[in-house]
């Protein structure tokens, strides 16, 4: 029987359809690799990509390299203030910056085959740029995403995450920040607690602890949380962060995932949001049902828990 | 310079992302039409699809037949009342009817095809499908919804739309409720009235108009309001309704885009909600931005409404 499932907090409703269930290996998206050629954000080619914000080490070594994104979302120029046109449109210039994480100098590698020491070195650099771009006036939240591959809205290649620091909390971490106000503590922290002895339960570590969501909307869907309830990427402990995120990540190579995660830090300090990160796998596609506001997902987060703990 | 817009009346925001902007011409999707074979929705295969629901004319020489979706991520057995799980989850039966619109029984023709008069025929049997499956107890809502073509979420190319009575009122559906509950009188009255004289304006006939919105999530979303404040599908005129679908349909033709549409009516009269039907053409994928909750289109609605107008 297919079962409507509520998320733990939000007012976000899935449908678990179990009549469409499918097992994990009919999942597996084909390969399409073709063999890639040397694109701008390979070594050798930093001059194809100018204004670099950030690259270490700081030679022409590097691992990793930051750069403004070519077609930027939104800029650093005008008012960000918002506004209204003829008292009924409300608007603001799109202000903010949009950087490109370039993760690796090797094209034909992608996140999934690096070393956790190597996802260590992303995080670092992840949070220099939370840090320097959080002090710049009006900017809210500095959301940091990775697209990989094009059902995953990237048509580029070659290994890489994004960063959008703007001036608005994203809806979904607003949300987040609000639902989590209607509980005396932290919920997530219940969460953890609930979910470490379930079947979702996934993997982890001294610090970390990943979970296949109870109204996953996607098929594969997974959460990082920190166990201990931290706020923001720089209290989190690096190496087990990597370490859990490289778990994951083999995995979905396993099923050659489209994928996107997104960070959720906590607004400010006072918001008091549980740190977590959200992986999406891409292996199935929203419709009209979907856009109207309830999702359906044909794969049970139990049995996707099965499939990274490695029993099916 | 980019710009952030904020929906009409909807806590919900979207990049216009100049900087990336296209013309009309680069999003025609290329055409991957491979001569279909006949398949379970085609006249003469009846028998493939038991348990017919509908059928209109009801003889061998229907023009529209509406069967049981084979995979239902809803059903009319179990308990529709949400539960709670060990205090903690919440939860439901997923409790309904699932429904497939075939709307025509030739293979070879897409709803693009189609007369507007068969496009009216179309609407007669959705009509009829709300008015039989709103006096199921425990039903609160029938979204009505089509796929066209894998990137819009189906795998079956025989064109059909597909309903879903069920226990919740769609998210979307009932934000929009509660947001023109915060006005005196209603809200998209007044929109109407503004984008009948904007740049946004597309089509307009004696009893409805079609506007690309102010807030547009995707490239050539446009919606259709009916001019006066009907609430309900079986208010409108079918005649003027089908008129209008059929002038956009002839544009996302061109196009050759996969879209999404959802009628969206009041789910009780008192909720007083404006009539509505939302497209969505699929011609760009969310990314790990989009599900965090902030929407980047590349296509200003003022451009797609040109396009609709036939001046790009």
């Amino acid at each position: 029987m297919p079962e409507l499932r509520k998320d733990y907090i939000l007012d976000r409703w899935v449908i678990i359809a179990t009549e469409r269930a499918k097992r994990p290996h009919d999942f597996i998206k084909e390969s399409t690799k073709k063999k890639e050629t040397s694109c701008v954000f390979c070594k050798g080619s930093e001059n194809l990509t100018p204004n670099e914000i950030l690259r270490i080490p700081n030679n022409n070594n590097w691992e990793v390299r930051v750069i403004p994104n070519k077609f930027p979302a939104v800029k650093l120029q005008g008012d960000y203030n918002i506004k209204t046109h003829n008292d009924f449109y409300t608007f603001a210039e799109a202000y903010g910056s949009h950087e490109v994480v370039i993760e690796t100098p090797d094209k034909d590698k992608q996140l999934w085959d690096l070393k956790a020491e190597d996802m260590k070195l992303i995080f670092e650099v992840y949070i220099k740029r939370i840090n320097e771009l959080s002090k710049i006036q009006g900017i809210k939240y500095v959301q940091i995403f990775k697209n990989h591959e094009a059902a995953a809205g990237t048509s580029i290649t070659h290994s890489h995450s994004q960063l959008v620091a703007y001036e608005k909390v994203p809806h979904v971490v607003e949300n987040e920040v609000k639902a989590s106000k209607n509980y005396q503590s932290c919920p997530y922290c219940s969460i953890i607690q609930k979910e470490k002895d379930s079947f979702r339960r996934c993997f982890e570590n001294n610090n970390f602890i990943a979970f296949c969501p109870y109204g996953s909307r996607f098929p594969f869907e997974i959460w990082i949380f920190s166990k201990q309830h931290l706020t923001a990427l720089q209290e989190c402990n690096l190496d087990d962060l990597s370490s859990i995120m490289k778990q994951i990540l083999e995995k979905l190579k396993k099923l050659n995932a489209p994928y996107n995660y997104m960070i959720h830090y906590s607004p400010t300090k006072e918001d008091n949001l549980h740190f977590h990160i959200e992986f999406i796998p891409r292996l199935s596609t929203w419709a009209g049902f979907e856009y109207s506001g309830t999702i359906i997902n044909s794969m049970p987060p139990e049995d996707a828990a099965r499939f990274y703990r490695g029993e099916s």
